[in-house]
């Protein structure tokens, strides 16, 4: 059995962890951290998992902890990754880091958009956790960057395309809408029920941080530095993030043939599902699995193809996809704890 | 007192024109009719309604009803409505129609999009029921064609931009939202609670029936034929739309700048709100009134400007657009009734 | 115009004041405070009040205030409306006080419940100030005790039967359900999107702090002490109170028999609608309007009849009741500015 | 591998059962039936299957399906049960009847809830397939009675507590919450999203056909004949039951004591939690789960306890019991298949 913690337990990624983990045959959770929430069990913070998850909350005491585990999540906010993962890389132990310190190989970019880093030796190291596309880095690496939910959904929605050439990455918007799990489980105004409920708002309209994840995979896929537009939204549901991808077509293809693209991009792919022609992806038809559901639309119209990716954000765009990291990073099944279907309804 | 009807009043945009020329000073409501609900109380239908509207749905039997009122809410499906506003007009009624018969001028453009047009003789009377760019008109109509939802949010999103040539219609996209209701009152397994709830999609991507009407009017703000993307979605909520709409820019200017072609544009305008750069509208600030808020991004790295607008679907988006028409026609004030403020939360 | 004032105007009952308030022909909202955003616009802290509400937050400086306002509403937490309340009757100014404070007329009942009482000498004074019940006495009051939403829904559901000495006060439950509007906009994990939505459960079982203003005037109702069961529960939605309350009956009489008591009672009562024999009350169909709907059972198997009530908490549970109360003090029509229909759907 | 069938899988409830069958070792899923879906694949009617089922719906043709399966799940409506399962049974098939024809021992009873019962003659061979209770006879049966949704909250609530003797029946009131899916699939104006959500209703008041399963229940577990009183409401939210049960107490015991009685009643059981004193269920920690959650209060003050218990009316309360009545059935691991945690949030 493999030994894993979370570092950073208490938010709703780490609570997905705990849930998916609970069902890994490999794998045995041995430390989940949380500065607040010390000394509890996770099931009272919890109380979904009562009666099956028996451990208790600890502090970071990282000389403490390091011994009792082989591979650690580590989910705590940017900037405090950057001074745990150095820590754990250096007790010889793996990580899949699920904030956005080590997803940017660019120091400078990365400061743009957050604050300094302290730990850049490390960024040419980290491999970008995206499974479908660096599965063979991943297999070897020992500091797996764990992507952003939105990169998850725009990157695999647009890869095929853009590898294929056969879309003008210039042209590119993404439209895109989270549940409200993705704003975390702090105690906020703007998050309660009443503000979130009824409604329906964007928000950080060409800012959010995840802006320069996701250029710098586009730009690796077309070759070419490529800047987009990227609106992120709030949608009153809890899980799941939508993304609507619109760009002008450079090639003339019928659908059949788009869709030939994607098909043979994904055939092997356990968990990405393209469409029929004709229909598209819903967040209700992933919600709770690790899939990728994958639609799009020639508009002859207006020249553009227009691509819908939808996953669940805790899962595909979290800890389902940290777990799909660490099997890949031990060698187990890549499908190994994440086959449960989508709960729906 | 001014005696209208309303044919078609039991779906929601009927009983929403019920609600709100309830509190109208200068209107009565004389007819509503439902061929489904015939002979039944509007409040047995709508229970919401109890103790305060005594009417009962009849059936359309028009030689009946049409002596009963001076203007007739038509809120039936198109084709249907294209059947009814010519007998009303023929007996001497003005109409404000909510259906998409005489929204598009062009009657070939109106065939391609929805079926034979067979009163198509009506079509260059009819006038436009945006009171926000067609008002001297309006007043002066005999029949309106109350406006779609989706495109009231964005020409009203668009056309202070348009005008002043600084997009290029070219590059527009229209990413819309919306709430359930604008999905009617029938019964059906993909609007029912279980289905919408904790979800989010795309449909009808391209091909939405709304486009045309959209393109009509965004190609005379633009001074010629323009083609958009646009992508309606569905929103686990009961009312409200909002469009984030995108726009390549071809003058730079500034965010204050473009702040003050839409506050000159609509500084006289009772229904619609320019939000303060930086903030952005949401539809839970809009629900139950007839405001359109709108707010923009101007987003350098990518040269594009980002629109948000958001309207109660039910209210700006059809019943109270409509009340706002009937206003304009009769020579009220063009608020009557309607400045009743948001329901929040 | 009477001015009026809100003392802690930033929660959703101060803002749902100031949308009652400001459709309301006779009032001029000319104070609101709020300690915590002292300084904003009531606007930016409300959007959907934009263009409409010109007013800026004030911090709570007594003697800046007190001369610019008749009347205040104050809608501050217990404990705090005693310190206030006293200050505004002494400065010559009527008073609807929307918190605990004094509606329990024994000041040793409420310090069982709350905490010590520092103005005890105003609990004679004090009128609980339901229309339904308190009419004449809220006509004189000078400080009136707005009831709390919970015991507004019990109370006007069980008066007509309890006054008619039918059914035996002794077997009363209340079991109450609640939107999640009751807790208020306070930052805090428990009311949050994710944490709400898709869920329910029960709280405060037996020691919900409602339980001894709803027993002083069931026992006054039945004219001996009672004591009840009452518990109160979170729904995912916003706005609503529903109380389903069983109890014994002591007297056999028909369905028939029983309506006839609840229709004389509430006859001449604006905001009371009774529901036909076989319908039953939703909080939908009471959604942002001042009604309290009224349906009941009588189980012959049982012995029971169950009664329900539905209220919108923040308008007839709180706001609405307040104006309504306000108008009775006042002389103005009892349901001024109070007569928009619900919100449905 | 156990080959099992779904007759009548296009609702929620085959749904269910198919996600969960899905995850099973030991069993195979070879017949799902849909008279309405027949030769369209179950993926393309729940697209969150895709991928993974890949079985299509078949016309309910009994000489064709018999054959290719052991055991066959019966999720049609009651009264087309009580034809199908005869016949299932004459074949030699085992069968779990999620329908209500088979849970009532009393044909009269049946008779007078439901109507004309043509196969009474099964009855008595029918065990009610609550593990819980009846686990020994579930092993040797061969038509296993799977209870209603509101029966089995109803009755793990109450069961410890009848049969210590401590409450007394009679004056049992069950106050039960249920989510939208409890309402099923079917096309209906009364479930779509913009009726239910932002509500709260109480519906077939005292006349719930689910009354008779839980009284015949709970006048066993009391050894004596016990009418009571059940109000069934619906929630705003897709999955879960909570009951509130009250009942007066007829020993005086304290908090602790029952507690004990709870833990001591089901400390075996792998799908019940007794909730530490203090805290009480929700439906999201159930959710997706088989778990049943119970709490209490003893309520001194009315001499009455107040137990809330919580399920995932289609896992505990439909699908899940299904799959372990079958296990139970077969000789499996009780718990395989129905080990995944709630999904919370």
């Amino acid at each position: 059995m493999l030994r894993v913690g979370i570092i950073g337990a208490s938010g709703y990624t780490g609570a997905e962890l705990t849930r998916i983990l609970s069902a890994h045959p490999e794998v045995e959770l041995t430390v989940a951290t949380s500065r607040q929430n010390a000394g509890l069990p996770l099931s009272e913070v919890y109380p979904s998992l009562k009666d099956r998850i028996n451990i208790i909350f600890e502090d970071v005491v990282m000389e403490d902890l390091v011994e009792r585990a082989d591979l650690f999540f580590t989910a705590v906010p940017h900037q405090t990754a950057m001074s745990i993962v150095p820590q754990l890389l250096l007790a010889g132990k793996k990580v899949v880091d699920l904030s956005a310190d080590f997803r940017i190989s660019d120091a400078k970019v990365y400061e743009k958009w957050y604050q300094t880093h302290t730990a850049p030796e490390y960024l040419n190291e980290a491999v970008y956790g995206l499974p479908e596309i660096y599965r063979e880095k991943i297999v070897r690496a020992r500091l797996t960057a764990n992507p952003g939910c939105y990169p998850t959904s725009i990157i695999l929605g647009t890869a095929p395309l853009l590898k294929a050439g056969i879309i003008d990455p210039d042209t590119l918007i993404a439209d895109s809408k989270s549940g409200a799990t993705g704003a975390g489980r702090s105690a906020s105004v703007a998050t309660l029920f009443c503000e979130v409920s009824e409604g329906f708002k964007a928000y950080k309209i060409g800012e959010h941080r995840h802006t320069p994840e996701i250029e710098q995979e586009i730009s690796l896929l077309s070759g070419r530095q490529v800047v987009i537009s990227f609106t992120p939204h709030l949608v009153p549901m809890s899980r799941g993030i939508l993304s609507t991808i619109y760009s002008k077509m450079v090639k003339q293809l019928s659908q059949a043939e788009i869709y030939e693209i994607y098909h043979n991009f994904y055939k092997e792919e356990p968990f990405v599902r393209i469409c029929d022609i004709g229909t598209y992806p819903a967040t209700q038809f992933v919600k709770g699995s690790n899939f990728c559901d994958i639609g799009f639309k020639l508009d002859k119209r207006t020249g553009r193809v227009i691509i819908i990716s939808a996953i669940d954000n805790l899962v595909k765009g979290a800890a389902g996809q940290a777990v799909q990291n660490m099997n890949l990073m031990y060698g187990f099944k890549e499908t190994l704890g994440l086959l449960s279907l989508p709960l729906f309804p």
